[in-house]
Order: structure tokens, then sequence, then C-alpha cells
């Protein structure tokens, strides 16, 4: 099956976005067996979306566009599609209901604008869309089908993931593909890349290696005339992959090290607390990103100013002699949190976000402390010093030494890493 | 001048790469006066280059093409241009000894694969590449440019900034485009719309309006003869749009939220603290990201259970008779901030994040409150009940109502917004 996709929006020629959709769904496409030829970009105007679309039709069988489902004159993504099918769009009385129910359950009013949000041609079913007020639309006429989606991407990829894509591999018959990925942190890419080098000849599954934000990614993909061998040889390439990387496996697919650490919290019935300088606030916050995160996740300080540290009980003797920026400010730090907030680990950062040297000590350097009832230990580290990158990687540390931890406290035999498919 | 740009690679369908450069030239061109039509991407196949490249002629003055330069079988950019144009690639003597002592330079040996780097076509001018082995084309024929530039972004960037760009600054003589965003937040984007719609009949400059994490942003377009007429056609449709939406515009530009409160608590030598329970540090973090704002920011405290929240202070009393999630805890919350951290303002946030209603309340409802020495102020906020979204919004709408407060504190005649172009 050809595959394009059109992605629709005149802040993508502006350069205003980066257009991560297109980049999304041709991850998504081949999973789905399509074979992903273009990807076309156009700006918000009537003719040029009436060229792309009519080229598309001519070439491609399944048609994915993203974006201009919007309320405004701008978005015309449906004209264009109503043009090229010579079909003209018509209110749908279900779906206005629709629109007109999400604007009362937030207590807001439906501007007129909006009603063509709830239009479709004669060829269009509409594709449900909970998390805003554009349903797609799920056009076959001839040969061809074209998907037309959303474009914020929170709304997009749910549309893919539950509506989308299982109709799609429905629609197309093939063969089982199905990915596994599996992602580790400590070691850098070229270092993993070697350990793994073996793996590379299996060619089924077919290993890929990607730097991620958080850390290395290597994705499994296996091919097979059925579901279950596809997802066998996934497992025992699994079990490889962990054998030769070991504990820097922490987790697979869509696991986070915050859902990661979360699940190992409410197992163990433990409580967390932290207290955060060169982060200032971005651990808790990944933290609490966790639905169920208040059943383990007590609170959280955030000294910026060493005063601050003082207010809550790192000694000020201590930071005046070794610094804001140590092993022993940090171990404080942990100490402090675990007590103050009645938790059973403290989990500290403290470092030089930048771009400017503090106390002499050069942007990157991060101590992370963890303190739990057997004592308090930290790690140095040294990240690329640009300030978002300082903060995100010693939140990943963090995590990754509180999944340790976390692991070395479970009762004797629970520290088994289970198969995904499990 | 219409322009397009050819985004070659197959990495670039399979998702493996996201496609930085269209984003990074789709900033570029305006500034030379080119206005990007299209994007395409295409695979390393002749055919699909031909197809794309032959279309790309038809339409566009300029082409830029990015990638499919070098060495390999399947770098086919040259091929492609000198197929469509219907000249012969040659070996150009000049080129080869460059190429030779590019390999020398590095100790390397040269295969003969590199070779058809060293080619040109009649039509064909080389642009010289110290990052790497292939040279750019800059090709004239007909009506049409085309300018082929490495993919590799060091070389693509280097390439456009010295060689290029002033090129084509000198090549198309004519009107001057400028572009302004204007920030806003409290309104829908329908909403916004309706209230600008007369702004729509302008046309120079051209006004849109999308709806973006941070809120809606208006983008004008401005297009005359010389720049500071353009200048001045986006001050008065700037003066008009802040006139219809007074306050709720916020910023402009590259500003955000939290760069233009930092600036405020900056100038007015006024030190902030935080009380999160819904955001869980988010706000903190957020108010982080800004270089220098350990000179403004305090601390916080991160309470994520109600025990958590009369620990540093809050009355448990009050907590029960009004709720966690109440106007009354989220002004004690701003108070304790401000007093526990000695700053003059505290900002405090608490919710229900979800998905699971609390206290019989609804994910989606927060309260927002500040503290500063005239006393405390908090407003109820209902987001869509989406976690992230919970989060996010609520941080966008605690900066922005610290923004107003900051306003009212600046000295007689100090709030005034300056035009961006100040």
């Amino acid at each position: 099956m050809k595959g394009e996709i059109i992605s629709v929006g005149t802040e993508l020629l502006l350069g205003e976005v980066v257009d991560t959709n297109s980049n999304y769904l041709a991850l998504q496409l081949p999973l789905v067996g399509i074979d992903l030829r273009w990807i076309s970009t156009v700006g918000d105007s009537l003719d040029g979306l009436i060229e792309v679309f009519h080229r598309a039709i001519g070439r491609s069988d399944i048609i994915i566009a993203t974006g201009g489902l919007g309320p405004t004159g701008d978005d015309l993504t449906r004209e264009a599609i109503a043009a090229v099918l010579g079909e003209t769009p018509s209110v749908n009385e279900a779906l206005l209901e629709g629109l007109r129910a999400f604007f009362l359950r937030f207590g807001r009013t439906m501007s007129p604008h909006n009603i063509k949000q709830a239009t479709l041609i004669p060829s269009a079913e509409a594709i449900v869309n909970p998390r805003g007020t554009a349903p797609g639309w799920w056009v076959e006429k001839g040969m061809s089908t074209i998907v037309a989606i959303p474009g914020p991407p929170g709304e997009m990829q749910r549309m893919w993931e539950i509506e989308v894509a299982p109709r799609l591999q429905k629609k197309i018959f093939g063969h089982f593909k199905i990915c596994r990925t599996l992602k580790c942190f400590g070691r850098g890419e070229a270092e993993t890349d070697e350990l793994i080098a073996s793996m590379y000849l299996l060619k089924n599954p077919d290993l890929g290696i990607y730097a991620k934000p958080d850390g290395i990614h290597l994705r499994l993909v296996a091919m097979a005339g059925k579901e279950i061998e596809a997802r066998e040889m996934l497992d025992s390439a699994e079990v490889r992959l962990r054998d030769i990387l070991g504990d820097s496996v922490w987790g697979s697919d869509s696991e986070t090290l915050e859902t990661v650490t979360g699940e190992l919290l409410a197992r163990l019935g433990l409580k967390l607390a932290t207290m955060e300088s060169v982060t200032g606030g971005l651990l808790a916050s990944t933290v609490t990103d966790v639905p169920g995160s208040s059943g383990y996740f007590q609170g959280g300080l955030i000294s910026y100013t060493s005063e601050s540290k003082s207010l809550f009980g790192v000694e000020a003797g201590l930071i005046e002699k070794h610094g804001a920026v140590s092993h022993e400010t940090a171990q404080a730090m942990a100490d402090v949190a675990r007590c103050r907030f009645n938790a059973d680990i403290g989990l500290a950062t403290t470092g030089v976000a930048g771009p400017d040297p503090m106390e002499g000590k050069p942007p990157g350097l991060v101590y992370i402390a963890i303190s739990d009832h057997r004592g308090t230990r930290s790690v140095e580290a040294h990240y690329p010093p640009r300030r978002p990158d300082v903060k995100r990687l010693a939140v990943i540390h963090a995590l990754f030494l509180l999944r340790q931890v976390l692991l070395e406290l479970e009762p004797e035999g629970g520290h088994q890493w289970g198969l995904s498919s499990a």
C-alpha cells in the first residue's frame, strides 16, 4: 500500500512549528503495512490544498492529512477534500450535538465559527475526538482512502492510536509486523551499539538504535505470518538484549522512568519526597505526571538559593564548607526531604544549570543523592552545559537511580524483570 | 518570489530522522524575500526525485533541495536535476582537485565513489563546502533557480548562511516581508477570531490566528517596498490589535510568560516563591527555565497531600472546612509560600489533575492564588480534564496572573506595553 502524508498549515511553511506529526506518523505507518512514499507540506490556501490532494489521490492508496480542521476561516482541509472529490459538505446533526455538549462540559459558549467542524461530505465518516472540537474524517472513494486528523499532537496521536491505526490494520491485509522498544540509560549510543553488534545479524527481528531524550532506545521489529510467531521472536531477542545490557535496561515500549518508578513505589508501599535545586521543580513535576502519583509522592522542596536550603534544615555550615554544589549538600538535601515529609525515600538534586558557572563550578556539573533507611548515597554527573539539557538529564538520572534503589529494596526474588509482553 | 523546499532522503520517510532542515529553511526564506509555498519530502529514488523536481520547476521560482549529495548509489539529487533539465553531468577537474585535497587534509583515502561529488552540469556552478565532501549546486536555467545543499545540518546551515542567503538576497530585488506574533491568554480561538474579524480585511499586514500551548497567537505579516514601511504597518496593526484585546496580550515574538514575568520581577526587584499542589512542580520548573531566575525565584513547596500542606503552615481546620481544592486553601498556600521564603509574592495552585475526581470535585477544576503586601486573591478555572493539559494550563494561567499583578505593582506610568519593535 502506497501512503502519503499531507501536513497542512502556513505555520509549518513559516517555520514557526516543527512538523513532528509527520515524523510520528512516518514511524507508525510501517506498522500498519503502509509504505510511506511522500510527505507534502502545504499552507492554508484552498488552491494549494486542492492541488496537493488531487495529486495524492492520483498516486497514493492511503492519504493521511494532519491539520486544517479547526474552526477558523483558514482551516480548509475539509473544503479541499470536498472540492477534490466533487462533493458538498453539510452539517451533521449528531456531530453538532456532540460539539455543543463538548462546549457545555467546559462551561464555554460555542461560537458560530465552530459549526463547520460538524460538517461531513457523503463519502466521509466522522472519527471521534474526545480531546478537541475537531472530529476527524475517514473518506473512502474509488481506490483512495483519505484520513484527515487534527493537527495538535495530543489529539492527533490519540486519534491515530485508538481510531485510525486499528482500522487501517484491519483494512490492509498482510504480514504481522510487531515492534518492541527497550529503553536504556547509562551508556552512550556508540558503546551500546558495539555491545549489541551481534544482534544486528538477526535481520528478523530487525534492530535499530536511537538516542532519545530519556536515554538509548533499541527498537526490535519482527515480521511473521502469525502474531504469536512475531511475539515469540521479539521475546527471545529481548532476553538476549537484556543479558547483554543488564540493569541499564529500565523499561520498554510506552513505559517511562516515572511510570516504572511509580509502579515500584506503589507495589512496595513506599513514600517518596524530593528536594531540588538545579532541576527547579522538574523532578517533582515529572513524578507527578503519573496519574495516581499522589498515592506515593508526599511532596517536595525547591531551594533555589543557599538561604532557602538552610531554611529547611540543610546546615549552613555544611554548605559553606563544601559548597551548595557538592556530594555533601546533595546528601543533606536528600535527608531533609525524607525527614521533612516523613517519607521512606528522599531524592535530591543540586548543580549548575548555567549558562554561568557557580562557586567556580562549571555548568553541567550535577550531584544527585538518594536517602533511605539504610543510609544516603550520591553520584556526580557531567552533562552537556545547556540549561534545558542539564535539567532534563538530571531528572532522568535521578529517576534511574531511584529505580535501582527500589529494586534493591524489593523482597527476595522481586528483582526480576518481566518480559514486556507479560 | 515563490519558493519550494525539496527534502531528499528515505530516512525522513521512515521517521528515523526529524526534518529539522526544512524548519530551519522555512524560518530563513522570508528573510531573503522568498515566499515558501511547498515542502516536499521524497525518498532516494530517481523516478520519485525527477517527478518532484519536474513539478517544482513548473510552479516555483526558487527551489532549495537538501540532501542526496553524498557519494553513495542512493544519493541521487544531482542525477535528478540533470535529468529534469536534460543535461549530462561531467567531472569538473577543479572540484576533483579540491576533493582530493579534502581527503588528504584528514589523512583519508578517497574512494572512487566520491568522484561523482566532483561533477557538474553546464547550468550548474559549485557552492563551496568546507565542512564536507559534497559541494552544493547553484543551477539557473530558464525562469528557475535550483539550489542543492547537503543534508547534514552543520554543512547545510553554514552553506546557507555564508554562500546561499547573500546570493539570493542580491538576486531577488523586491518586497520586504516582516512577521510579528502577538501572544494572548484568556479567550478561546473562536472568540478571539470574532473580536479581531475586522482586522482580516486589511490583507496587508496579513493576519493569522493559531491556538498554541501557551494561548492564542496572532501572526501579522507585512509586505512593503522598504523595510521601514513594513515595520510601520506592523506597528499600527499591533496598536489596533492591542486596543481590541486589551490586557489579554501578554507578549510577542520569542517572548514566553516565564521570560516576561522574569523580566518584570527583575526590574521591580521583587522575589517570588511558589506553593504547588496540582501542578506538582511544573510551575517552579517553568519559572526556573529562564537563565538568571535564581536572581528573583526564592524557592517553592510542593504539597501533594493534605498533610504536607498543613506541615508547612496551611491550617488543617481550613482544609477540612473548605477542602484542599478551594479558594481558601489556594489563598492560604500563596500566603505560606510568601512568608516561608521571605518573598514579595507568593503564587499557589491547587486543583484536580485527574483522571479521578477528588473531594467530589471534577478533574480540570483548579484554583490559583497570588499574595503580595496588599493582600491575597484567587481565581477558579476549569480546564479540559487531561492531566498534562491541566498542569500546563494551570501554569500558564498562574504566570498570566503573576504578570497582571506585577503590572499593577509597577510605579505610576510603568504599566505601558511597549511595541515589540521598541
